[in-house]
């Protein structure tokens, strides 16, 4: 294998993310291919020549479909809204892609699970893009989990928060469920869901409250209230239990003044805890036990080549959402060149749905709802 | 009134902390009475001299009954362990004195509640030592939620983090259920849940998870686990509505590393959002959503005397723990001086008892449970 | 020695501060003497009568030179306007007493050597009131200095700002050179100094310009207007020489918005780093070289009882400007008790007003200004 | 003008760097034309192949004389080390070429006022790699001081601290002023003279210290020792004024512990403040005088679309350090299709040079020293 092909399906911002991303991921370090950015597709001739133009594509196509049955591409980005994904996936998978998705990959888990099914037995690569988890410092907290260095989990807590509800239009397609809008949960818990169980291993159970917001300066509609007005959850919290008996304590909330887009979260293991926000991705957050008593606390490390994932040698330089998203693809670049399951893939993700139907199940039965399945 | 005595009972920790605030209170502030610090009581008559000498106090005790008849005397104030708690505040308010007495008032809700009703009913004032909502930035929060500034509450998430249970001796009365203890939730969950009511109202409603420790470097014992070894909770993380529809997300752990005492909120409403850290309790954190949009985010007010129980024009002087306790008992002094309720006073803390218990009866059955009584 | 009386002259802002620090320097340790705060003297009867019952004194008088004379009282502490401090303090120091002065203890080095000489000779115990060097963090990072943890020092970053000097009155008598005013240099600046000298040892020359604010909404003007306007320096940079060959680089401003009260430096060393904030004080913040390379940065340890003058074992309770102030008290007593000298003395802050007016003749000369004298 | 060609001279990492910057500021925003990475240049053929494969340019060259020569060369792009700068960018100037190089230009001023002087004649557009002003925060602090918000320019403190000494083989060519050293005025200083300037206008006059390491745990040699043996300076501090009479306060040190890559400042205006540190260069910090006296402090904004040079609409994403330099060749290119000059450009980096060549002229000669010329 010395060069992959990619056609690339939808020209907006998420589309916009990537191609920078691609453009990046290969400079920025020997991925052992050469990596093609062949064709970008879009709805219109227009828009799909407009974007491919802008984005650096090679050329522009209006045919999912045929541009998936071409020979000479190897990878299929998904980048479209969320209820073309599973089409899009699964003629990709037939054809013997391999499928980067946008999340989340369907607001469906059974269609979810049917995908990573479909995947797995085609032997194809399979990415979902939960970019978050690439950032180096939470890699880098991923290692110390895994040797021991932290010891054994105990407490996860977390958030995403950000205001993009607020003078946001009601009727847009996102703040309904019955047009495909997945919610806070959804659409910005399921990050938070996949770096607790990215570290902390499997979500066992949870339960959930789900708030929508009321017209107006007022407060919260009730959530029979929500489901009545086919309003997607603007607030939600849950709590969790991991296989390990670790707790685990969420929340996420698009009506938060002044969070622009934090995600954010804090590890408490029975050696050492971390915590991490991405508004200072760079800052790998620490604390240890075996300290001495007058230098016990977190240390504030930046992250850097000596660390998974680190570009340069000079920590400190800093790394954007480009950059972050450039990681995302030189992984998944590399687990296709090297013939491995690329993570977090269609099975991952669709674990994550299952999380995220049982937040809003619980939210309507006030039970705790168990997750089926478990670890990979 | 042209001076309040008062009688301290218990010589430890609390007691000394209690003291230092006494000492400040009248200082800094015209409290329109003056405030004698008349008779420490202690176990036996040595601790009870030594205390007395040692923290400032005219003379020492070791009968507390005898203290609390005497004419002399006009407040009672209870730094004892808490299975003393209800005998001394019953007798004292039987005599008509009023009563300062450190949280947990008890570790029954069904005892709390009658203590206040005693209390009510002899017209006497109390309050309970829940400190932290003394802090200017928190008592400003609360101004600005009343005055409509904020808007109307949606989201509170808040947390209470130790690393006090690492190398503490677990056959210490304070691990064990039978011997007091009175766990994370009722020790310092009750500080959060005393915030998080002052600014958002009642909770009526809660869910929850507790652990506590298995020994060695391992994870959590479960819940039933805990229960039949009589330990105390030593992770929790619960779930609330409130009464207003918002909702609340919680989480406490004795068992965080490089935690020493980080007692932090989060609040959104619907026209602006606070976050609060004791660990820099000087700082107001605010956000308005009606900023122009390049100017949109937190702002760091230093609190000051322009702010309530400010005690200096220069802000960025600081105030640490001494003083914000002395406010506290700022507060108390000039409640009995206009002859008004203190705030929390009992009710308030059988309130929040109730709340805990209410999450120690979730974490068993793995129902929301509902907090009887309501607001007043 | 068993107990020792102090007179207090002054009771504004100062004596204020003083009398709320004596008032917890005894209770939260034992400093083997009671300290009675005896007498409070000022200008008028009902004014000294007032402070005395507000501030907890048990007398009030109104003529410091009787007071002075007094066999009973042990210590002077001088809270006056500076003009007043030199006649004080001589007469203090002449009829034996310990004395305790507000800073500057004068605006003339002359003055203060003059006072320093006469302390010496007398034999008495004198302290000044740069109170921030009493901070745990502070002490800790003197203690891994000296014991050369820290390394040998190389460069001290430092600034004092404040935003006092908008809306105050230009015609104030401390915005004038010839009515007693410091300036940022003398008033603030002089904190900043003593700490840089405290930690790294002497300054040897300083080079600086300074600045004073024009009227309305412009710039400053020059030095040579300002000196020609009797005005203080609102504004001043300074870079320092230090004996052991570091560099220092100094900054203060009182026309610096949103500065409350900004006491901050950075110092670096051969193998390690530390930085302080007065605005988050109860942090020490170190960075040391030999870490992990993959564990390296600033660490940030809440002081505690482990650390020097940490006054509860539970770290983050925290610290505040009058607990600061009662450290201070406590180390001026014990140096009395101990019989031993107690730092900073008045030769310590006749060497600071050496240096400031060192910078004030470098601002004018252009010239790096030798100080005169050298190490104790 | 519809395609630009580069020619990038210098594979090394500031070559890297660039690369990906370029790959980036198409894709980002509309240029108005399109920008091709056409040769890239090294030493051996190898070394150019291996680069230009890697770094992604169509072809790669040896001779930087005969890729200048060439017609379809638009931008001559230098990365090589400093002693080269001159003969390649005059070659280009002479040839036609857009010029950007990185800096310093040279280490000597009156090279660096020649390039300039032919860059203008030539009419040809330069620009000079001082990438971190073209950070949004720092972009929006320019039009708040241009547009009056901020007021007058009162004070500036800044600092530029590495860590990257500690373990360097000293013998390494960038330790010695004779084989082309620039030490850390010149190599980490003029990136903060470069944003003093375009922040405060005209820096007219400067007094310095420098310092270089003693060997071993030892604290610096004098200057003239540093002198004498041929050193770089390790550690420098330096005071200035502005023509507009505001002060700065400048500190360099490449043996700063716990400093990865720390580029700060602060100033203070008549109006308001900001500061900006680098290692959280998404936050804009500001801070107002005209707002209510309980709301006063800094505010803490993430830049994004509605600030200069954001990418996103959603502030939080994340802006790296790529995506600084991509906005740094954004700049660039859009000044080349408009015809008109580039910021900062050769005339700048001369004048920075200027400054760095004053502040080392003072630290020998103890004088304040002027610089020459003035603002354009």
């Amino acid at each position: 294998m010395t060069e992959l092909s990619v056609a690339l399906i939808g020209g907006g911002f998420m589309g916009k993310a990537h191609s920078l991303a691609y453009a990046l991921a290969p400079i920025a370090d020997d991925l052992g291919v050469t990596l093609r950015r062949e064709v970008l597709v879009d709805v219109t001739p227009e828009s799909a020549a407009a974007a491919a133009d802008q984005l650096g594509w090679n050329s522009s196509e209006t045919d999912w479909r045929a541009v998936i049955a071409r020979p000479d591409i190897d990878i299929v980005d998904i980048c479209t809204p969320p209820d073309l994904h599973e089409d899009i996936a699964l003629a990709a998978i037939e054809a013997g892609k391999h499928v980067f998705c946008e999340k989340p990959i369907t607001n469906r888990s059974d269609q979810a699970l049917r995908m990573a099914a479909k995947a797995r037995a085609a032997g194809v690569v399979t990415q979902v893009g939960f970019n978050y988890r690439h950032t180096p410092a939470i890699s880098f907290t991923k290692q110390l989990l895994e040797n021991g260095k932290l010891g054994a989990p105990l407490q996860f807590r977390a958030s995403y928060l950000q205001e993009t509800s607020f003078n946001s239009d009601p009727d847009r397609w996102r703040a309904r469920k019955s047009t495909g809008g997945s919610g806070t949960v959804g659409d910005i818990g399921s990050h938070v869901i996949d770096v607790a169980q990215w570290l902390f291993g499997d979500i066992t159970r949870v339960t959930a409250r789900l708030r929508a917001k009321a017209a107006g300066d007022l407060g919260w509609v009730t959530e029979s209230e929500r489901l009545d007005q086919d309003l997607i959850d603007d607030s939600g919290v849950w709590l969790a239990e991991f296989a390990n008996g670790a707790l685990g304590s969420f929340s996420v909330n698009s009506y938060a003044s002044g969070r622009k887009n934090r995600f954010a979260f804090e590890l408490d293991a029975s050696k050492g805890a971390v915590e991490f926000n991405w508004n200072s991705r760079e800052e790998f957050r620490v604390s240890y036990l075996d300290e001495p008593a007058d230098h016990q606390g977190f240390r504030t490390v930046h992250t850097n080549g000596q660390h998974p994932n680190g570009w340069w040698r000079l920590a400190g330089l800093g790394t954007g959402y480009v950059e972050v998203s450039a990681i995302q693809f030189q992984e998944f670049v590399r687990a296709i060149v090297k013939g491995e399951p690329a993570r977090p893939d269609f099975e991952d993700a669709a674990r994550i749905q299952q999380i995220v139907e049982a937040v809003h199940e619980s939210a309507v039965s006030g039970q705790w709802v168990d997750i089926p399945g478990g670890s990979r």
